[in-house]
């Protein structure tokens, strides 16, 4: 019986390794043991990296995206059994709290973001998930490993900025940041068929992707041209009805509320490493509502229903595969933008292959 | 017949003054002119002699909140006539463009914050309005003037706060700053009951009297105590479901998301002099909604009726009553809150009587 | 020990009676099982003698309002435990199905409107709950039984009704029907404070209480008074904002919907013994939109909070108080309406006491 | 000059005609004469007929669906002029009564359903059009009369339908009654891209267009298929989200809400010559909500957007396309449902061509 595993660690500030940890297992009675069969690779694993996530803590096994096989249950786990396979949940939550009753499941009082952020997550053989009953959505017959991989986190976020937007078929709409994130927002906005959708970025390969995939009517490099000056031809000189920050760049946060028009609704769903500036002297009578996130993710369950059904289609998003074994090189990559990487996606470790940095 | 009149201007950053002004009329078939019967001093006057409302322009008559009597309309006014009592809103709107329709009278492609901003006010003896059939609410027999004196500015920022909080019966409610606006606000939120409505100034004297008038169950000096700590010990330690921020202090914005609750509506109603940090990157996960003002003053009807009926009583609110003559006196000991000044309130000039400064 | 109980059975349509049965117990893991220190009798009750309600049973306990103390927990039981003093939700649902994770508790697609009515329910010495996890709402030590005593059937009802209401500071608010179900709604809308409450009813007497209590501004006898024309005159000819039927009588559905301004929210509390027909023809264009009830009982923790902190206060409503030992007389005086009842309470069997009839 | 004109009229209870009327003319100062270019016969022109509309008057022109040409305003029309090419509103409005200002423009205190209800309509070569301010919607010039026929009428309808419906992209979605204001509200759904469509109606061919535009998921003909059962196998055995009753025939009330699950929206779109019963002794505990019609049309401008970026076509609709000089001959077939006719639309008389019947 394996006594030892292999995972991805965040060692302090800057230093993530992959190492032999020793085998999880279940603890409580309300725990599931999963084999990890994919995990990605996250922007917010990179902001633990920099330190810039307060909550995260040093010598904790990375990744909170990721699908796998329930190998046990504790005895109190009612909804799932060893051999269910299933999507994990970004949040661990309790659901009988003040704040998840209320749906507000990042802020349980007993939980939130805590695989890969505070206790072990799935960047790794094998993981322990607390509070099992609430942590997986299962993944039906018909819907393979691949398409469910990203329902708990990016998907899930991108779903709950969409539904938080009450947006409508007149709405004209300009989502910042076409990345993976920006890309499940606007997978998930179109779901609502707004009357025109804008989408921002620096990289002409994502930009022209978001076009391919129809998820968008126009696309606009910040590069190259003035965005403010665009977005207002586009839109009668008023500006968008709704803005999704999904960048969290320099300087983005600025355009967001920038190129929205008065009473717009600004959503911010990108995770930010520097405070930001709200010039609300300037901005008085402009009457804007900011929504900020991060992801209350707690639609799961339709959300697979929308993949299932094949509303949504993540495939896209994934340009990348390899073994665990490989999981450094995919950091440094995904990190440094090479190779038009979107989605690092990690496979089952492999005995006996060399490690990749 | 008069060809001059008194007026306060707001001549450059930093200095007002009462002068001798060229009598204003009807130029526009659209416009009315009114006889002032009653206005007041605003702590957005003060914005504008501190040069810090950008819109504003020098030699401007200033007083964007005052009652009159209607003395001569263009032919194109329909809703109003010569002798009508009325109290004039704060925004000049066409009711028909893009906003107006929608309701954001504020961003009114034709108007927005005119009168004693950009075109001349009511802190004189006589003003032109212009779209006089948007301008104005019909004061009822059985109002006084005083009594509808807020009802276009302050009162109608309170209401239209109070409106879009979607306030409950069992929230708890953090209003900072008792000041004229934050005792509006405090008027407003009493006609949806929430379940605790906590007041925090830094002016014992304020603060009493919003006890007083039944307006909130608990006050907090922020001076003599930790705001923080009171709130989260009135709220089972997890931060209240609204906060209004009408203080716009230094500080003032950052308490306000502090001790607000996860997934609460912040609503930010004051005018600040200054930008304000938001670092999203601490607040992550906190999912709040900011809703940033100023005021869609188009309930001003309603408002009235509120009046009307004894459902809002502002009377409190006047602590000072001068003639025009005085005004120079009152800005003076408005700005720097003398002899418990909440509302300065200014009668029509007395020909004959010294200036007071 | 005790291996009978005194309860109250219904026998057939038109027939109740006060029999012995045996002693209830836990039966699944997640049973609690309760000594009942106080139930009601009410209106649905009378309902399922009339032969009315589809899904009772006959040889049923009746009794679906009552509070008491948890004897003893089933062993997956959580939430509760022996010596709890709690109210008992007129629903039982599990909390984790389709609707009852959409709060659509009454629906529960293992429960719904069981106590009292498909299973043994309150007008007894004892009772067995199920699911009992969701089953009850925990009496704080300030809140005295009687206090909490409507709290998971009339009052929850009521604070449903004014929930779904979207009632605003300047709506015009007719109730019909000022029994205990109206009055518990009257109660549930004060929490709103809208601008005009008007109660109709055909008892001076429970008109005189609504208006003794603060719960309305203006009373209407439909037996003396011309309804529809009373309320035209209160709402400037245009008919109400907002109109709940909780009256449930011959031509109380005619009359809320004729009272209804075009595009209000008419509210359907009542529990009917009749179809009502609905004369679309006659009333296309009004626009009018009806909401159905019956409760989803789901903010009776949110209920018990207002009930603790004085804001609403059901004392008003208990008129008569006996031991069950008199329960078939309170069944005759209450459909009799006799002596001015409004709730008929029932307290723990006296033995060795006679039963009055 | 002409002097008379062709026009249809309603003569009494069961007869329409073709008739030679005197030219309208502008009368108010608010007024706008418009020449007729398309037509519709509509079925509420059918339920005038029949004598199912109480507020119809005998004598009136026919016709409230049509598109045209200004020929002259009168003084105080603003936004509008002679040559403009315009769809007509088929309800006329102030803009500025109680009912307009929230939106409700088909309860206008001065308007409602007017023209060719109870003053002259559209089934003539000319009509005279009160309140022209708010009685037109301009048709852009890459819009063509034909594209821009239904947009003040039906598609509004439709539109209406669908904005009220609060529709979510899980949600599944039942129509019934698949005529033209049933296609128009399928289109209209449509721009909210809900989970599922089911169209129900009794004829295939309808069933089919539906299916073929793209507009629904799934037909079911009840006159070969049970509609319930098939509704309940689509949907988990729970009915549907959303109701849209688009028939007004007999039985179809009584399907949409039994279709319907427990909480759902039933939107009431169809115009009824019945009343129908509602059971709400059987329905208790259903919790539906019923929001019914008619149309609030003022969104016309978002539609004919819609109609011009070509998110709606409603080019499917135009089966059948004659002079006036056929229109009793149309009204036949409409009535009869010959020949496959959706929609009958009436072009300009041509003088010296005989009238067919």
């Amino acid at each position: 019986m394996k006594t030892t595993m292999k995972a991805l660690v965040y060692k302090e500030k800057g230093v993530v390794a992959l190492e032999e940890r020793p085998m999880p297992s279940v603890q409580l009675p309300t725990d599931a043991l999963v084999r990890v069969t994919l995990a990605s690779i996250c922007s917010s694993d990179l902001h633990i990296k920099h330190g810039s996530v307060p909550r995260a803590k040093e010598g904790t096994v990375l990744g909170h995206e990721f699908v796998g096989e329930i190998v046990e249950v504790g005895s109190e786990v009612k909804k799932f059994k060893a051999g269910d396979r299933v999507s994990v949940n970004v949040e661990t939550f309790c659901g009988e709290c003040y704040f998840c009753k209320r749906g507000y499941v990042n802020n349980c009082e007993h939980g939130g973001w805590e695989l890969g952020c505070r206790i072990d997550g799935g960047q790794a053989e094998y993981v322990r998930v607390p509070m099992a009953d609430q942590a997986f959505t299962k993944i039906p017959d018909d819907v393979t490993d691949e398409a469910a991989l990203f329902n708990g986190d990016i998907l899930a976020t991108g779903y709950w900025a969409a539904q938080v937007a009450d947006l409508k078929p007149a709405d004209k709409v300009v989502v910042i940041g076409a990345g993976p994130t920006g890309l499940c927002t606007l997978m998930s906005i179109k779901l609502y068929s707004p009357g025109q959708v804008i989408v921002v970025d620096v990289d002409d390969e994502r930009l022209a992707l978001a076009k391919e995939q129809g998820l968008c009517d126009v696309t606009i490099n910040s590069r190259t041209q003035n965005v403010e000056e665009e977005i207002l031809k586009l839109t009668n000189g008023r500006g968008a009805d709704r803005v999704f920050e999904v960048a969290g760049a320099k300087g983005t946060f600025e355009t967001a509320w920038k190129v929205a028009r008065p009473n717009a609704l600004v959503i911010i769903v990108a995770l930010y490493e520097e405070p930001q500036v709200l010039p609300l002297n300037l901005m008085y009578g402009k009457n804007l509502t900011f929504i900020t996130g991060g992801v209350d993710a707690n639609s799961c369950e339709e959300i697979m229903e929308m993949v299932r059904s094949g509303k949504i289609d993540t495939s896209c998003l994934i340009t990348h595969k390899a073994p665990l074994n490989d999981i450094m090189m995919g950091y440094r990559m995904f990190e440094n933008r090479e190779d038009g990487v979107i989605k690092w996606v990690v496979t089952p470790y492999e005995e006996g292959r060399e490690e990749r940095k």
